[in-house]
Protein backbone atom coordinates (compact mmCIF):
# COMPACT_ATOMS: atom_id res chain seq x y z
CA UNK A 1 0.00 0.00 0.00
CA UNK A 2 1.06 3.31 -1.39
CA UNK A 3 0.42 6.63 0.92
CA UNK A 4 0.40 9.54 -1.19
CA UNK A 5 2.52 12.75 -0.50
CA UNK A 6 -0.40 15.43 0.75
CA UNK A 7 1.77 18.10 3.37
CA UNK A 8 4.30 20.69 3.86
CA UNK A 9 7.12 18.65 5.14
CA UNK A 10 8.78 18.16 1.82
CA UNK A 11 11.84 20.79 2.35
CA UNK A 12 12.96 18.89 5.74
CA UNK A 13 16.19 17.86 5.12
CA UNK A 14 17.71 14.65 7.04
CA UNK A 15 19.81 15.65 9.67
CA UNK A 16 23.20 14.40 8.15
CA UNK A 17 21.45 13.36 5.15
CA UNK A 18 23.73 12.93 1.65
CA UNK A 19 23.44 16.20 -0.63
CA UNK A 20 22.15 14.75 -3.72
CA UNK A 21 18.66 14.46 -3.49
CA UNK A 22 16.93 11.39 -5.90
CA UNK A 23 14.06 12.12 -7.75
CA UNK A 24 11.46 11.08 -5.89
CA UNK A 25 13.52 11.35 -2.19
CA UNK A 26 10.88 14.07 -0.82
CA UNK A 27 8.02 12.45 -1.92
CA UNK A 28 8.71 9.32 -0.21
CA UNK A 29 10.05 11.13 3.06
CA UNK A 30 6.43 12.54 2.60
CA UNK A 31 4.89 9.43 2.37
CA UNK A 32 6.96 7.84 5.83
CA UNK A 33 5.97 11.39 7.96
CA UNK A 34 1.82 10.85 6.44
CA UNK A 35 2.20 7.33 7.57
CA UNK A 36 3.93 7.58 11.20
CA UNK A 37 1.55 10.24 11.65
CA UNK A 38 -1.24 7.94 11.13
CA UNK A 39 0.41 4.62 12.84
CA UNK A 40 1.08 7.17 15.98
CA UNK A 41 -2.17 8.33 16.13
CA UNK A 42 -3.72 5.11 15.66
CA UNK A 43 -1.44 3.55 18.44
CA UNK A 44 0.47 5.72 20.48
CA UNK A 45 4.35 6.02 20.32
CA UNK A 46 5.15 2.85 22.15
CA UNK A 47 3.21 0.31 20.09
CA UNK A 48 3.89 1.88 16.43
CA UNK A 49 6.20 -0.05 14.76
CA UNK A 50 8.93 1.80 12.09
CA UNK A 51 8.16 -1.72 10.25
CA UNK A 52 4.90 -1.06 10.25
CA UNK A 53 5.16 2.38 9.17
CA UNK A 54 7.36 1.62 6.54
CA UNK A 55 4.94 -1.32 5.34
CA UNK A 56 2.27 1.33 5.39
CA UNK A 57 4.81 4.18 3.10
CA UNK A 58 5.84 1.35 1.07
CA UNK A 59 9.26 1.51 1.47
CA UNK A 60 11.71 -0.80 2.65
CA UNK A 61 12.44 0.12 7.13
CA UNK A 62 16.17 0.87 5.69
CA UNK A 63 15.14 3.62 3.83
CA UNK A 64 12.76 5.15 7.31
CA UNK A 65 15.95 4.86 9.34
CA UNK A 66 18.14 6.13 6.53
CA UNK A 67 15.88 9.42 6.78
CA UNK A 68 14.89 9.10 10.65
CA UNK A 69 17.36 7.96 12.04
CA UNK A 70 15.06 5.93 15.20
CA UNK A 71 11.60 5.94 16.34
CA UNK A 72 12.24 8.83 18.52
CA UNK A 73 13.47 11.14 15.48
CA UNK A 74 10.79 10.13 13.36
CA UNK A 75 7.77 11.29 16.06
CA UNK A 76 9.16 14.35 16.43
CA UNK A 77 9.65 15.28 12.79
CA UNK A 78 6.03 14.09 12.19
CA UNK A 79 4.55 15.72 15.33
CA UNK A 80 5.05 18.97 13.38
CA UNK A 81 2.01 21.12 13.37
CA UNK A 82 1.01 22.96 10.31
CA UNK A 83 0.31 25.69 12.39
CA UNK A 84 1.21 29.69 12.59
CA UNK A 85 0.57 30.11 15.93
CA UNK A 86 0.55 33.95 15.83
CA UNK A 87 -2.08 33.86 13.28
CA UNK A 88 -4.57 31.28 15.08
CA UNK A 89 -3.75 33.29 18.31
CA UNK A 90 -4.64 36.47 17.02
CA UNK A 91 -7.72 34.83 14.97
CA UNK A 92 -8.82 33.56 18.47
CA UNK A 93 -8.78 37.21 20.52
CA UNK A 94 -9.79 39.24 17.42
CA UNK A 95 -13.96 39.74 17.57
CA UNK A 96 -17.03 39.81 20.74
CA UNK A 97 -14.13 39.53 24.00
CA UNK A 98 -17.23 37.48 25.67
CA UNK A 99 -16.63 34.43 23.35
CA UNK A 100 -13.07 34.38 23.33
CA UNK A 101 -13.23 30.88 25.19
CA UNK A 102 -16.02 29.93 22.29
CA UNK A 103 -13.33 30.66 19.57
CA UNK A 104 -10.86 28.82 21.10
CA UNK A 105 -12.61 25.57 21.89
CA UNK A 106 -14.04 25.66 18.62
CA UNK A 107 -10.42 26.00 17.16
CA UNK A 108 -9.22 23.41 19.41
CA UNK A 109 -11.93 21.15 17.72
CA UNK A 110 -11.71 21.90 14.29
CA UNK A 111 -8.09 21.19 14.80
CA UNK A 112 -8.89 17.78 16.16
CA UNK A 113 -11.81 16.97 13.26
CA UNK A 114 -9.75 18.05 9.89
CA UNK A 115 -6.11 18.19 8.05
CA UNK A 116 -2.88 16.99 9.64
CA UNK A 117 -3.28 18.71 12.91
CA UNK A 118 -6.27 15.99 13.46
CA UNK A 119 -3.36 13.27 13.11
CA UNK A 120 -0.55 15.09 15.35
CA UNK A 121 -3.27 16.06 18.17
CA UNK A 122 -4.32 12.16 18.45
CA UNK A 123 -0.83 10.86 18.58
CA UNK A 124 0.31 13.82 20.76
CA UNK A 125 -2.52 12.62 23.70
CA UNK A 126 -1.99 8.87 22.99
CA UNK A 127 1.68 9.26 23.52
CA UNK A 128 1.87 11.33 26.24
CA UNK A 129 1.25 9.09 28.72
CA UNK A 130 4.12 7.35 28.31
CA UNK A 131 6.49 9.34 26.39
CA UNK A 132 7.82 12.69 27.48
CA UNK A 133 8.53 14.08 24.32
CA UNK A 134 4.89 13.75 23.91
CA UNK A 135 4.03 15.42 27.39
CA UNK A 136 6.39 17.78 26.87
CA UNK A 137 4.68 19.08 23.19
CA UNK A 138 1.44 19.02 25.24
CA UNK A 139 2.65 21.53 27.91
CA UNK A 140 4.25 23.44 25.01
CA UNK A 141 1.10 23.69 23.40
CA UNK A 142 -0.51 24.92 26.66
CA UNK A 143 1.72 27.12 28.20
CA UNK A 144 3.54 28.86 24.86
CA UNK A 145 2.14 27.88 21.70
CA UNK A 146 -1.93 27.87 21.90
CA UNK A 147 -3.62 28.84 25.37
CA UNK A 148 -0.38 31.01 27.03
CA UNK A 149 -0.46 33.79 24.25
CA UNK A 150 -4.07 34.06 24.39
CA UNK A 151 -3.97 34.58 28.50
CA UNK A 152 -1.15 36.88 27.96
CA UNK A 153 -2.85 39.17 25.46
CA UNK A 154 -6.03 39.49 27.11
CA UNK A 155 -3.72 41.19 30.21
CA UNK A 156 -5.32 39.24 33.10
CA UNK A 157 -3.78 38.81 36.71
CA UNK A 158 -2.36 35.07 36.92
CA UNK A 159 -2.39 34.48 32.96
CA UNK A 160 0.01 31.19 33.51
CA UNK A 161 -2.85 29.48 35.59
CA UNK A 162 -5.34 30.60 33.26
CA UNK A 163 -3.24 28.87 30.69
CA UNK A 164 -3.14 25.72 32.19
CA UNK A 165 -7.04 25.59 33.80
CA UNK A 166 -8.35 26.59 29.61
CA UNK A 167 -5.44 23.27 28.82
CA UNK A 168 -7.24 21.18 31.62
CA UNK A 169 -10.29 21.87 30.16
CA UNK A 170 -9.07 21.24 26.23
CA UNK A 171 -7.30 18.28 26.90
CA UNK A 172 -9.40 16.58 28.63
CA UNK A 173 -12.83 17.72 26.16
CA UNK A 174 -10.36 15.74 23.55
CA UNK A 175 -9.81 12.40 25.89
CA UNK A 176 -13.84 12.73 26.45
CA UNK A 177 -15.23 13.05 23.52
CA UNK A 178 -11.94 11.50 20.92
CA UNK A 179 -10.39 9.65 22.87
CA UNK A 180 -12.63 7.77 25.03
CA UNK A 181 -15.53 8.33 23.06
CA UNK A 182 -18.29 9.03 25.99
CA UNK A 183 -21.82 10.08 25.04
CA UNK A 184 -23.22 12.18 24.25
CA UNK A 185 -19.95 14.33 24.18
CA UNK A 186 -18.54 12.49 21.59
CA UNK A 187 -21.50 12.71 18.60
CA UNK A 188 -22.33 16.47 19.56
CA UNK A 189 -22.16 18.62 16.80
CA UNK A 190 -18.93 20.59 17.03
CA UNK A 191 -20.22 24.00 17.22
CA UNK A 192 -22.63 23.06 20.10
CA UNK A 193 -20.00 21.81 21.93
CA UNK A 194 -18.03 24.99 21.30
CA UNK A 195 -21.30 26.69 22.58
CA UNK A 196 -21.71 24.57 25.47
CA UNK A 197 -17.87 24.60 26.81
CA UNK A 198 -17.08 27.87 25.67
CA UNK A 199 -18.25 29.68 28.50
CA UNK A 200 -16.49 27.81 31.25
CA UNK A 201 -13.09 28.55 28.80
CA UNK A 202 -14.14 32.37 29.29
CA UNK A 203 -14.52 31.86 32.97
CA UNK A 204 -10.90 30.56 33.07
CA UNK A 205 -9.71 33.45 30.96
CA UNK A 206 -11.45 36.65 32.59
CA UNK A 207 -13.45 35.22 35.21
CA UNK A 208 -12.98 36.02 38.93
CA UNK A 209 -10.67 32.77 40.05
CA UNK A 210 -10.94 33.79 43.48
CA UNK A 211 -14.34 34.44 44.36
CA UNK A 212 -14.34 31.91 47.28
CA UNK A 213 -10.87 31.84 48.91
CA UNK B 1 11.79 -7.22 46.87
CA UNK B 2 8.96 -8.19 48.35
CA UNK B 3 5.80 -6.00 48.44
CA UNK B 4 3.56 -5.88 51.43
CA UNK B 5 -0.07 -6.80 51.64
CA UNK B 6 -1.55 -3.69 52.26
CA UNK B 7 -5.32 -3.54 50.75
CA UNK B 8 -8.64 -5.04 50.76
CA UNK B 9 -8.33 -7.42 47.79
CA UNK B 10 -7.32 -10.79 49.94
CA UNK B 11 -10.71 -12.11 49.84
CA UNK B 12 -11.15 -12.19 45.87
CA UNK B 13 -10.56 -15.66 44.95
CA UNK B 14 -9.29 -17.03 40.85
CA UNK B 15 -11.68 -18.47 38.43
CA UNK B 16 -11.13 -21.83 39.06
CA UNK B 17 -8.75 -21.91 41.33
CA UNK B 18 -8.22 -24.65 43.37
CA UNK B 19 -9.97 -25.09 46.66
CA UNK B 20 -7.09 -25.58 49.12
CA UNK B 21 -5.32 -22.23 50.74
CA UNK B 22 -1.97 -22.59 51.19
CA UNK B 23 -1.22 -20.42 54.23
CA UNK B 24 0.27 -17.05 52.87
CA UNK B 25 -1.48 -17.73 49.92
CA UNK B 26 -3.90 -14.47 49.84
CA UNK B 27 -0.84 -12.23 50.76
CA UNK B 28 0.72 -13.28 47.80
CA UNK B 29 -2.24 -12.66 45.84
CA UNK B 30 -2.23 -8.79 47.16
CA UNK B 31 1.27 -8.34 46.88
CA UNK B 32 0.71 -9.27 43.34
CA UNK B 33 -2.01 -6.49 42.80
CA UNK B 34 -0.34 -4.01 44.82
CA UNK B 35 2.95 -4.72 42.50
CA UNK B 36 0.70 -4.56 39.30
CA UNK B 37 -1.63 -1.40 40.03
CA UNK B 38 1.90 -0.06 40.63
CA UNK B 39 3.73 -0.92 37.27
CA UNK B 40 0.28 -0.20 35.19
CA UNK B 41 -0.33 3.33 37.15
CA UNK B 42 4.06 4.00 36.32
CA UNK B 43 3.85 2.45 32.66
CA UNK B 44 0.27 1.88 31.31
CA UNK B 45 -1.23 -1.42 30.14
CA UNK B 46 1.27 -2.18 26.98
CA UNK B 47 4.69 -1.50 28.90
CA UNK B 48 3.73 -2.82 31.65
CA UNK B 49 4.84 -7.18 31.67
CA UNK B 50 3.89 -9.87 34.17
CA UNK B 51 7.37 -10.46 34.70
CA UNK B 52 8.16 -7.42 36.08
CA UNK B 53 5.16 -6.89 38.06
CA UNK B 54 6.27 -11.03 39.39
CA UNK B 55 9.63 -9.53 40.36
CA UNK B 56 8.54 -6.61 42.25
CA UNK B 57 5.83 -8.83 44.37
CA UNK B 58 8.90 -11.11 44.89
CA UNK B 59 7.50 -14.26 43.43
CA UNK B 60 7.53 -16.65 39.99
CA UNK B 61 5.81 -15.39 36.95
CA UNK B 62 4.39 -18.91 36.66
CA UNK B 63 2.37 -18.01 40.17
CA UNK B 64 1.04 -15.03 38.63
CA UNK B 65 -0.42 -16.70 35.67
CA UNK B 66 -1.90 -19.42 38.02
CA UNK B 67 -3.47 -16.67 40.16
CA UNK B 68 -4.40 -14.32 37.39
CA UNK B 69 -4.44 -16.31 33.74
CA UNK B 70 -2.55 -13.13 31.63
CA UNK B 71 -2.38 -9.46 31.64
CA UNK B 72 -6.08 -8.90 30.85
CA UNK B 73 -7.26 -10.33 33.64
CA UNK B 74 -4.67 -9.05 36.51
CA UNK B 75 -5.65 -5.21 34.66
CA UNK B 76 -9.00 -5.81 35.79
CA UNK B 77 -8.49 -7.47 39.02
CA UNK B 78 -6.25 -5.04 40.36
CA UNK B 79 -8.19 -1.65 38.74
CA UNK B 80 -11.35 -2.36 41.86
CA UNK B 81 -11.90 0.46 43.36
CA UNK B 82 -12.01 0.35 46.96
CA UNK B 83 -15.11 2.62 46.25
CA UNK B 84 -19.05 2.53 47.52
CA UNK B 85 -19.79 4.78 45.16
CA UNK B 86 -23.67 5.17 46.45
CA UNK B 87 -22.09 6.25 49.52
CA UNK B 88 -19.35 8.56 47.71
CA UNK B 89 -22.45 10.00 45.56
CA UNK B 90 -24.16 10.97 48.30
CA UNK B 91 -21.37 13.12 50.66
CA UNK B 92 -21.32 15.18 47.26
CA UNK B 93 -24.86 15.80 46.56
CA UNK B 94 -25.42 16.45 50.12
CA UNK B 95 -24.34 20.33 51.87
CA UNK B 96 -24.50 23.80 50.08
CA UNK B 97 -25.99 22.65 46.69
CA UNK B 98 -23.92 25.59 45.16
CA UNK B 99 -21.15 23.65 45.93
CA UNK B 100 -21.50 20.16 43.95
CA UNK B 101 -19.19 21.21 41.46
CA UNK B 102 -16.47 21.79 44.47
CA UNK B 103 -16.85 18.87 46.44
CA UNK B 104 -17.01 16.50 43.59
CA UNK B 105 -13.66 18.01 42.19
CA UNK B 106 -11.79 17.99 46.05
CA UNK B 107 -13.08 14.56 45.77
CA UNK B 108 -11.46 13.59 42.43
CA UNK B 109 -8.13 14.91 43.27
CA UNK B 110 -8.45 13.35 47.03
CA UNK B 111 -8.62 10.30 44.80
CA UNK B 112 -5.75 10.64 42.78
CA UNK B 113 -3.78 11.75 45.50
CA UNK B 114 -4.15 8.81 48.01
CA UNK B 115 -4.82 4.94 48.89
CA UNK B 116 -5.07 2.69 46.32
CA UNK B 117 -7.49 4.77 44.02
CA UNK B 118 -4.19 6.63 43.42
CA UNK B 119 -2.60 3.97 41.59
CA UNK B 120 -5.65 2.64 40.06
CA UNK B 121 -6.60 5.91 38.36
CA UNK B 122 -3.12 6.55 37.29
CA UNK B 123 -2.95 2.84 35.68
CA UNK B 124 -6.70 3.79 34.08
CA UNK B 125 -5.72 7.13 32.39
CA UNK B 126 -2.34 5.77 31.37
CA UNK B 127 -3.84 2.61 29.88
CA UNK B 128 -6.99 4.09 28.35
CA UNK B 129 -5.10 5.84 25.03
CA UNK B 130 -4.00 2.36 24.02
CA UNK B 131 -6.57 -0.21 26.02
CA UNK B 132 -10.25 -0.82 25.51
CA UNK B 133 -11.10 -2.00 28.75
CA UNK B 134 -9.20 0.77 30.48
CA UNK B 135 -10.99 3.66 28.34
CA UNK B 136 -14.52 1.96 29.00
CA UNK B 137 -13.41 1.78 32.68
CA UNK B 138 -13.29 5.81 32.42
CA UNK B 139 -16.92 5.57 30.35
CA UNK B 140 -18.12 3.95 33.32
CA UNK B 141 -16.80 6.06 36.19
CA UNK B 142 -18.22 9.49 34.02
CA UNK B 143 -21.93 7.53 32.86
CA UNK B 144 -22.68 5.41 36.01
CA UNK B 145 -20.06 5.05 38.69
CA UNK B 146 -19.20 8.83 40.12
CA UNK B 147 -20.98 11.97 37.79
CA UNK B 148 -24.22 10.06 36.10
CA UNK B 149 -25.43 9.67 39.41
CA UNK B 150 -24.43 12.90 40.51
CA UNK B 151 -26.23 14.40 37.72
CA UNK B 152 -29.25 12.26 38.41
CA UNK B 153 -29.94 13.11 41.46
CA UNK B 154 -29.99 16.66 41.02
CA UNK B 155 -32.95 16.52 38.43
CA UNK B 156 -31.65 18.63 35.78
CA UNK B 157 -32.15 18.50 32.39
CA UNK B 158 -29.68 16.58 30.22
CA UNK B 159 -28.52 14.81 32.59
CA UNK B 160 -26.25 12.27 30.40
CA UNK B 161 -24.38 15.54 28.75
CA UNK B 162 -23.68 17.13 31.85
CA UNK B 163 -22.14 14.28 33.17
CA UNK B 164 -20.12 13.66 30.08
CA UNK B 165 -19.11 17.73 30.38
CA UNK B 166 -18.08 17.15 34.24
CA UNK B 167 -15.82 13.79 32.99
CA UNK B 168 -14.58 15.82 30.22
CA UNK B 169 -13.25 19.10 33.46
CA UNK B 170 -12.17 16.12 35.61
CA UNK B 171 -9.99 13.93 33.04
CA UNK B 172 -8.82 17.30 32.16
CA UNK B 173 -7.56 18.22 35.10
CA UNK B 174 -6.21 15.03 35.86
CA UNK B 175 -4.08 14.41 32.51
CA UNK B 176 -2.87 18.37 33.16
CA UNK B 177 -1.89 17.94 36.78
CA UNK B 178 -0.83 14.46 37.05
CA UNK B 179 0.33 12.93 33.92
CA UNK B 180 1.54 16.05 31.81
CA UNK B 181 2.27 18.30 35.05
CA UNK B 182 1.75 21.41 33.50
CA UNK B 183 2.66 24.05 36.22
CA UNK B 184 1.18 26.06 37.83
CA UNK B 185 -1.58 23.80 38.03
CA UNK B 186 0.05 20.41 38.82
CA UNK B 187 1.66 22.06 42.28
CA UNK B 188 -1.38 24.13 42.93
CA UNK B 189 -2.68 23.33 46.80
CA UNK B 190 -5.24 20.38 46.51
CA UNK B 191 -8.04 22.87 47.98
CA UNK B 192 -7.18 25.61 46.04
CA UNK B 193 -7.49 23.73 42.64
CA UNK B 194 -11.45 22.69 43.74
CA UNK B 195 -12.46 26.33 44.27
CA UNK B 196 -10.65 27.65 40.90
CA UNK B 197 -12.56 24.71 39.09
CA UNK B 198 -15.46 23.78 41.46
CA UNK B 199 -17.86 26.79 40.01
CA UNK B 200 -16.80 25.55 36.51
CA UNK B 201 -18.27 22.20 36.86
CA UNK B 202 -20.95 23.78 38.77
CA UNK B 203 -22.16 25.75 35.49
CA UNK B 204 -21.76 21.84 34.13
CA UNK B 205 -24.04 20.21 36.49
CA UNK B 206 -26.50 23.12 36.61
CA UNK B 207 -25.89 26.07 34.67
CA UNK B 208 -27.98 26.99 31.68
CA UNK B 209 -26.49 25.30 29.19
CA UNK B 210 -27.85 26.74 26.15
CA UNK B 211 -27.28 30.15 26.50
CA UNK B 212 -26.41 31.42 23.42
CA UNK B 213 -28.02 28.94 20.76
Amino acid sequence: MTTRCTDEHGSNRPAGGHSGRRPGESGTRDAILVAAREAFAADGFDKATLRAIAASAGVDPALVRHFYTDKETLFDRAMTLPWDSDEIVSAIIEGDPERVGERIVLRFLLSWETGTSRDVFRAMIRSAVTHDRAAEMIRDLITRRLVGPVTRALRVPYPDLRATLVGSQLVGLAMVRYVTRVEPLASLDREAAARVVGPNVQRYLTGDLETRT
